[in-house]
Order: structure tokens, then sequence, then C-alpha cells
């Protein structure tokens, strides 16, 4: 009965319920399908429930699903799992397969070598259309989908692409070196899948060809894959703007709180520094308390005001917008950005103050440190990220630990430091 | 010159040079190469900078750029601009553009309708390969470029696809409908175009046909159009979760500070909420000061712990893997990390609050509220993105508002509470 149910759903749908399952339930289920799943479910399964199974169940059911799918494919499940689990799922594999994707494994993690299929179809400039369509129809190895075909010269270094569509409206007699789009971009097989994922959305690519570093042909990425990549990157970002190392969705508790622990570290570093710059001004906070009740409201505005600029920095990074050519037009921008709001909002927390404890000079001095903080978060918030980007950090990682620092410490330090100077003796 | 530059660069380089430029400049240049420029490059400007073009330069140009492009992308430059560029821009183009994207603008917006093109090739299924051919050879009205074909019945509506890399490589006699998938995803047309992202990144699909209310083919949607949705659904996430409504990245200084205003005040209200919740210790901060060095550090840390749950939580419901079947299980996972961290960050904090005050039972107190708030910060953080994506509201949007008032305050009471409780007579 679950036979029945699992053979007659999609393969994506079959993953989720496989995902949705108790791991108990989901370890006697697998026992008993394992062999019959299409073998795309593995490869719509989260990391950590695929090493669940390696552990539960054994290799051999994922080694021979592997066998079964495209070599990219395969590649994308088995870079997922550990050291020890891919060895032992490869060992598990007939010899042919598992030499194409220990190759595969040889580029770096995240690289267009780990991207692309090998099965593609090239064919010389001076082949016509009806030429290349009765090798179309007479191969057997063809990948099991593309979009275009290659234009190689004696070399295999591609020359051109003959996008399907075109091939097909065009008569038998035609050559395909006629038909050929030579405004190439070719992807070199060790570059960075961020890299490959903005090549395809700069250009509008379906599919692109990637070349070794003599420029020959080895392979060829394709946008579904692509599509995959950019949802990696971005999950990405938003994981590590969020304080976190990786999508721990179905990891265990004690394995969340492990892998969230060193952030929660380095954030508890700076609280104290900020705690720190109160503690210099306890004896003035002995003598006026309001101080204490309000001064989390100037470090508060400023972190939330830095943190959008953040954002908008950050993104605009990540897509190649803000670059070293218009950083400091942007900084400044940030700048008035912050001045500006910074005015509307010591306007706001003056009155409020002054309301609240009826007294203006306290209200005045609220107001000039929320000017401060404010300006110095949108300063903050747009330079560190440039910063950490020119000094090859990823910024979506790190930003925000140092822009909450900078605006707690100046705006605890602005608005105490004026009551200080201006309110007590 | 300028105009050579512009000649031999990539139309996605083209953009991108136009939108570097100063304002002043771009204005220049385009009034001299407007008309010369490959119609792509509008398809890649900015919404502020298409709107600042139109304002500089007039309608005229753009609406010959459009007039040429693909519909689906003409429409989607024009649903960029407010209404009355768009009447502008209409009016300036040919009578038939101008229906077809009158009808696109008639679509919801983000909806299927707004996103697929109107030219496609759909054939009866008792259509051979050969015949099938013959048409797209002689057929003059195809679109730019397509991957599949759809095989129709006589009303029209879809029975499936053949994609144009199984239409190549059988032999000519061979019947298309033989060829066809038929587990077919067909699109209604009123479809948000984030379930139709996910459905193509679910399906792994390179093209999906669009239908009617009566199922009729309308249209199709291609991959490289829904890989531009991601990005957008992508941004709007992260400017939502970073505070921001949309991307300014080339608004001026005066509409970015507007824009980001409603944002700050939500956010003032919710601080000055916590500063209240302070102000009921006045007394007790009076008379231990350390209290007010100290208890930014147990709000903050459960703002940030609350944060890594909220992001996991947040990406999880866009990608449809946080349901309402496993959601307690998720908010219970989340308390377990917020407990075993609390105890950890508890630890830490009262050692070093014991070494910094030399006062034991100000540590002590300082380490349960750590707890209570870290445990209230992972319930919270799971609780409140489930909760608004039941009521229907986006949970990027408004999720950290709620989490960072809901830890602020408990960590100032539970701190403050706690000390007035077993600190003071
Ligand atoms: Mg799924
Ligand atoms: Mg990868
Ligand atoms: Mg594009
Ligand atoms: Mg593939
Ligand atoms: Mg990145
Ligand atoms: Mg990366
Ligand atoms: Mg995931
Ligand atoms: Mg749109
Ligand atoms: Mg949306
Ligand atoms: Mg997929
Ligand atoms: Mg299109
Ligand atoms: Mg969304
Ligand atoms: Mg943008």
């Amino acid at each position: 009965a679950v036979r029945d149910l699992f053979e007659e759903l999609h393969y994506a749908d079959a993953a989720d319920v496989v995902q949705q399952l108790k791991p108990e339930d989901r370890t006697k289920v697998l026992q008993i399908v394992g062999d019959d799943l299409e073998p795309e479910v593995w490869s719509e399964l989260d990391q950590d429930i695929l090493e669940e199974v390696v552990y539960e169940i054994g290799a051999g059911t994922v080694a021979r699903a592997l066998a079964e799918m495209d070599s990219d494919d395969a590649l994308a499940v088995i870079e997922e799992l550990d050291e020890e689990d891919q060895k032992e799922v490869l060992e598990a594999m007939p010899h042919g397969e598992r030499a194409v994707l220990m190759e595969g494994l040889s580029f770096p993690e995240d690289s267009a070598g780990r991207l692309m299929q090998r099965d593609l179809v090239a064919v010389p400039a001076f082949w016509t259309v009806g030429e290349t369509l009765d090798y179309l129809r007479s191969d057997v190895d063809l990948p099991e989908d593309f979009y275009e075909i290659f234009v190689v010269d004696p070399k295999h270094k591609p020359l051109g692409t003959v996008p399907l569509s075109q091939l097909m409206r065009n008569k038998r007699p035609v050559r395909v070196g006629n038909l050929m789009e030579e405004q190439l971009t070719t992807i070199p097989v060790g570059t960075d899948q961020e890299e490959v994922a903005f090549i395809f959305r700069d250009r509008d690519l379906v599919s692109a060809p990637v070349v070794d570093d003599n420029g020959r042909l080895l392979g060829v990425i394709t946008i579904d894959d692509v599509v995959d990549v950019i949802d990696e990157e971005h999950e990405e970002d938003i994981m590590r703007m969020g304080g976190v190392t990786q999508d721990e969705f179905y990891s265990s508790a004690l394995d969340a709180a492990k892998s969230r622990v060193w952030w929660l570290v380095v954030n508890l570093g700076t609280a104290i520094v900020a705690s720190m710059v109160i503690g210099l001004f306890s004896a003035t906070i002995e003598q006026l308390v309001a101080l204490a009740v309000l001064m989390p409201i100037v470090a508060s505005m400023g972190g939330n005001a830095g943190t959008q600029t953040l954002t908008i920095a950050v993104r605009a990074i990540a897509m190649k917008e803000l670059t070293p050519a218009n950083a400091m037009r942007v900084v400044g921008k940030e700048i008035a950005v912050g001045a500006m709001n910074g005015v509307i909002f010591a306007i706001l927390i003056g009155l409020a103050t002054w309301a609240w404890f009826q007294d203006p000079a306290l209200a005045s001095v609220i107001a000039v440190a929320m000017i401060v903080n404010m300006v110095v978060a949108g300063l903050a918030g747009a330079l560190i990220p440039v910063a950490l980007d020119r000094y090859g950090a990823d910024p979506a990682i790190s930003s925000s630990v140092f822009l909450t620092t900078v605006t707690d410490v100046v705006g605890f330090f602005a608005f105490l430091g004026l009551a200080a100077l201006f309110l007590l003796g």
C-alpha cells in the first residue's frame, strides 16, 4: 500500500512526504520502498535527512539510485554527504559511475565543475542542419534534456551555440556555422557557483558551456541547476544575516544549538562591551535614573536604522550593483538619509521625553544623541559591508555584529556622555 | 564616440553603464544614444532610473524600444512605471503593441498573466514530427526562443508537452501525441508569481503553459523570467526582514528616508514600550545601578537568539517546508534549543557578572533571567512567523518587530523583576 502511494506521486511530492515523516517512520518507510523510489527523490532530500538515511538504512539504496541519475544530479547528492558517507556510497556503486563522480568531486566545492553535466551535443561548424538532425536521431548517448547544441572547432573549443528552436526553424541544407550565436559566454571550470549564477542572470542564459584551462569544452551547465544555486546562495545570505551558519530546519535540537552558539558568543562579547560603556557612566545614572530608562531607545533606533542601510548595501554588493566606483556616493547618501530621519526622530523622542519626564534639558540631550547615532548608523551601515567586501570577507556573515556594536556603543556613549556634560554639575 | 561604445557592449553591460552614471550625465548620454540602444537594455534598468528617464527624456524613446521587445519583456518594463508614466508611454506606442500590453496590464500584478509570453507553438496530437518541423520552418511568427512545443486538443486545451530535444531525436513519421509528456503542470493565469516560482522549482520545469478559467492555453512562462521572479522574491524577503519596503539603491536620499521612516516609527513605539518596562523599576535601579549596566545584555542576547530562530522559520515558510503539520514540532525544537543555549549563556554571563561586580546574588539573577529570555526567544521566534503566516500576513515583513518587542520586554522584566524580588529589601 505504501509502495502504491509512492508510485503515483511526482518525485518532488514523494520527497516532501519523506521529509515530513518522523525519523522513526521515515526509516521504516524507506526500508520498504527505498529501491522503488524514482532516483530524483534522493536529490530533493535535505542534507540532514540524507545522512540519517545512509546511517539508518545503509549506503546500498542510495548508491543504486545515484547510478541511475544524470551525473550532475548524482554529484549534487553525494557532495552533501560527509566524507565517510561519501566513501561508503561510492564503494557501493558500479565502477564507471563511481569514476565519473570521483572526477566531479575533484573539482572545488561550489565550482562550475560541480554543476556541469558531461553529456552534451557538440558538432563541427561545417555540418548542416540535416546532418545534425540525423546525428541526433541516430545517437543513443544524448543527455536527458538539452536546449542548445554547441559548435566546436577541431580542438573541441566552443565556437558558438545554436538554440534548438533556431535549429528547427531552418531547412536541412543550412550550415550550423551560419546559424550559431557567436557572442559566446564560456565558463571556466573553476568559476565559483555564485559567479555562475550571476553570469546566467546577467546574460539571460539557459545553458552555457564549461571549458578547461585550454579553452576546451568539458561540459554544460543548464539553468535548472542554476536555479538551485540561486536558492542556495540566497539561503546562505539570509541565514548569515540572521546569524545562522546554515539551514538547520531538519537538524536535531542539539545540533542546531551547537551550530548557533558561536554567533551568540560573539554577540555576548559585543553586549558586554556596550555595558562597559554604560558602566563608565554609573555615577551619572545614579543621579538621574531616567537615563537608564531612556538609554535603550537611542541605541535601538540606531540599530534599526543601520540595519536598513546594511540590508540595502549587502544586497547591492551581492548583485554587483554596489562597487568601489560608486561606494562613496552610496555612503554619502546613507549619511544624508540618517541625518534626515535623525532629525525627525530627534523631534519625536524629544517631545515624548519632555512630556514623560517634564525635563526640557533631558529632552534636548536625547534628541541630539538620536541625531548623532542615526547619522553614525547610516555611515556604519554602508561602510562596514563595503569594507568587509573589499577585504574579502562576506558582508552577509559579519556586518550586523559590527554594526550593532557601533550603534550600541555610540548610542549609549552619546546619550550618557551628553547627559554627564550638560545635565549634571 | 559614445554611440560606438554602446554598440559594442552586451545589453546587460550597456545597462550597467547607464545605471552607474550620475543622473545629469545619464540624461545627456541617453539623449544622444537613446534610440540606438538594444531594446533589452531598457528591461535591465531599475525602476527608479526608468522613471527618471521618462521624466527627463520623454516617453517616446521608451515606447519605441518597448514596441520592438517580446510582449512579456515589454510588460515587465511598463509595469514598473507609475500610472501616469505608463499612460504616456502607452500612448506613444503603435496600436497593436499597445493593445497587447494593455491586456497584459489587466491581469493582477505579480500574477502568471503578467509573466507569460503570448507567442507559442501549439500543435494537434495527430501531427507527426515531420509535419511539425515543416510548420516551424514555414511560419514566421514564432517566439524568439522556446524549449518545448505544446500539444493541444481542438478546444486549445493543452494535453502535453514535447521538449524540443525529444522532438529532434525522433524520426519524421512519429506522431507528437506519442512523444508528449502527459504529466502536465498547467498554471492558471491568476496564480501569484511566488507560487509560479515554487512550481517551477519543485517540478524542475523549463517552461509551463498558462491556462484561462476554461483550461484553454493562453501563453507560456519560461524559466528565464522565473529566475527574475525568484530574485525579486528573494530581494523582497531580504528587504522586508531588514525593515526596508523595497530596494532603494537607486532612489534619492529623500525618497529613501521617506520610505524607511514608517518602519522606524513602529520601532520607536516598541522601544518606548521597552523603556516603560524599565521605568517600572526606576526605584530598584536607583538602589543598584549595576542593574542599568547589565540589563541590555539579557535583552540583546534574547533578540539575537530569537532572530536566529526567526530566520530559519521565515525561510522554511517561504520554501513551504514549515507547514501547520509540523509547526508544533518545530516550536518544540526551538524551545529546546533556547533552553540549551540559555543554560550555556546563563553560566557565562553569571561568571562574568560575579567577577565584575563581586556579587553572587546579582550573578544568579542575571543567569536565571538569561535562561528565561532565551527560552522565550526560541518560542517567540518560531511562533510569531507561524502565526503571522496562518493569518495571511507575510512573516518576512513584520516578524522581527514583534520578536524584539517580546525579547526586550521579557528581557528587562525578567532581569529587573527578579532583582527587585531577590536583591533588595
Ligand atoms: Mg519540495
Ligand atoms: Mg553545491
Ligand atoms: Mg535578466
Ligand atoms: Mg542537470
Ligand atoms: Mg554569498
Ligand atoms: Mg557562496
Ligand atoms: Mg533547506
Ligand atoms: Mg513583476
Ligand atoms: Mg510576493
Ligand atoms: Mg530542483
Ligand atoms: Mg520571456
Ligand atoms: Mg515572499
Ligand atoms: Mg535591484
